[in-house]
């Protein structure tokens, strides 16, 4: 999409039951349950500050500044128009937000200089194991084509304040990368299975490490989604903990164990 | 223990509901349910071969056979008193099995000719980065410290025929570090989280890999260990599922999805 969108190329969707409403366009990036799951489980504080990295039309950063009131949220993204419209909608609901333009791998220097106590990132699912190689890395940031994971990661950890936290959503498919690109900048990883339906795998993932962790890795019982077998045609299959998050701005808390 | 382990210092003790009676020391390391679970999950048939990597006095590869009649199963063991018990277990148990002595790190000559259908490991819980550092691989060895978990991966995967799995059971806190050296060597990754209790976090881990494989990443939902929220010091606590592999000798098949 540009800069300058058309009113007739956007949809207004309502979030979190209402309370955020995004304009998105109708065709692209679309915001579905993974940035609401993503901001969900970020363990934010008021007057602490977050940065979206990639942040699209702001879903994810809007859904943390909506359920934590006095949190700080920065957004980073590379297309305009989409940069643009996260502005828009953090306006429209009344949030405040900052937007920067620009591009992971060539990181702003406004940005550079800063670190924040929680970074969220939910990376394009492009696989590049399938996916046409781009092995030449101007070619790869020409064609808008993946950033590879460990970059995320790496810059997404750059930007973590000590005992900060970096949380990514990302497909369960990915998790051996993701795992081994986040051992080597964060400790006290912790790793939440999305899980469809009881007894199926997962599709998605939470990650999460802490700056300057030294808690033993933990991969948690996963979060189940849907409830019953298979899907019924019926959006009411979420399970209530899932509908809460998603309808009511619920938190999505890690389980604690002593 | 030393090679002619006196027969008070040894117990036996039932597995799989009494199908197999293991001689095992009464100091040292004992089999418990770890690796009854491993060999429970080997997609094994008959006719085809079995390694397992550092056998012990043979409690997973006797379960396997056990369960699988006409699998041709090999131990390889470190120590010459837990290797001796092996030999007397199979005997013992009327199970043909092959015992050989030898290191990981020194693989005796007539196994580096060979390839296995399956291969398994179940390494010892030792945790380098809350022990002694052993920086020098030679005094490791002689002091028979933990060979790293990416050697038991590496000699496991060149011992795995085309095709064929390496299964791995060990603790969730090494996760990451046995699926980076897994994806090195193998294909057709599948992680199944061990869940001591609904919401807990996984203690354990199967972790199997294909030789060859092309699938992508499995983040299988948990396995459930334990009914009920907390133990009630009834062994009965196990689930069904559980329950029929400890006591029945049952297979614990990995989910299958279309």
């Amino acid at each position: 999409m540009n800069e300058h969108a058309d009113e007739g190329d956007l949809t207004r969707d309502a979030f979190l039951g209402g309370r955020l409403t995004l304009s998105q366009p109708k065709a692209g990036y679309r915001a579905g349950v993974d940035p609401v799951l993503l901001a969900a489980s970020v363990p934010a504080r008021s007057g602490e500050t977050l940065l979206d990295l990639g942040c699209g039309a702001g879903a994810a950063m809007l859904c943390c500044a909506v359920r934590v009131p006095g949190l700080r949220v920065t957004g980073l993204e590379r297309q305009t128009g989409y940069a643009a419209l996260a502005r828009r909608n953090a306006d429209e609901n009344g949030l405040d937000a900052e937007v920067l333009t620009g591009d992971l791998a060539e990181m702003p220097s406004a940005l550079r200089q800063r670190q924040f106590t929680h970074v969220i990132a939910n990376p394009p699912y492009f696989d590049r194991s399938t996916g046409v190689a781009a092995t030449d890395p101007g070619r790869e940031g020409a064609l808008g084509e993946a950033t590879p994971l460990s970059a995320w990661v790496d810059v997404g950890a750059r930007r973590t304040a000590p005992k900060g936290t970096l949380t990514i959503i990302h497909q369960a498919a990915r998790a051996p990368e993701l795992l081994t690109a986040m051992a080597q900048h964060l400790g006290s990883l912790e790793l939440l299975p999305l899980i469809p339906r009881r007894g199926r795998a997962a599709r998605l993932v939470l990650l999460r490490g802490r700056k300057n962790g030294r808690a033993p890795f933990r991969l948690h019982d996963g979060w189940l989604l849907h409830e019953g077998a298979q899907h019924d045609g019926d959006r009411d299959s979420y399970t209530p903990a899932t509908a809460a998050i998603l309808r009511e701005g619920a938190a999505l808390t890690f389980p604690q164990e002593s």
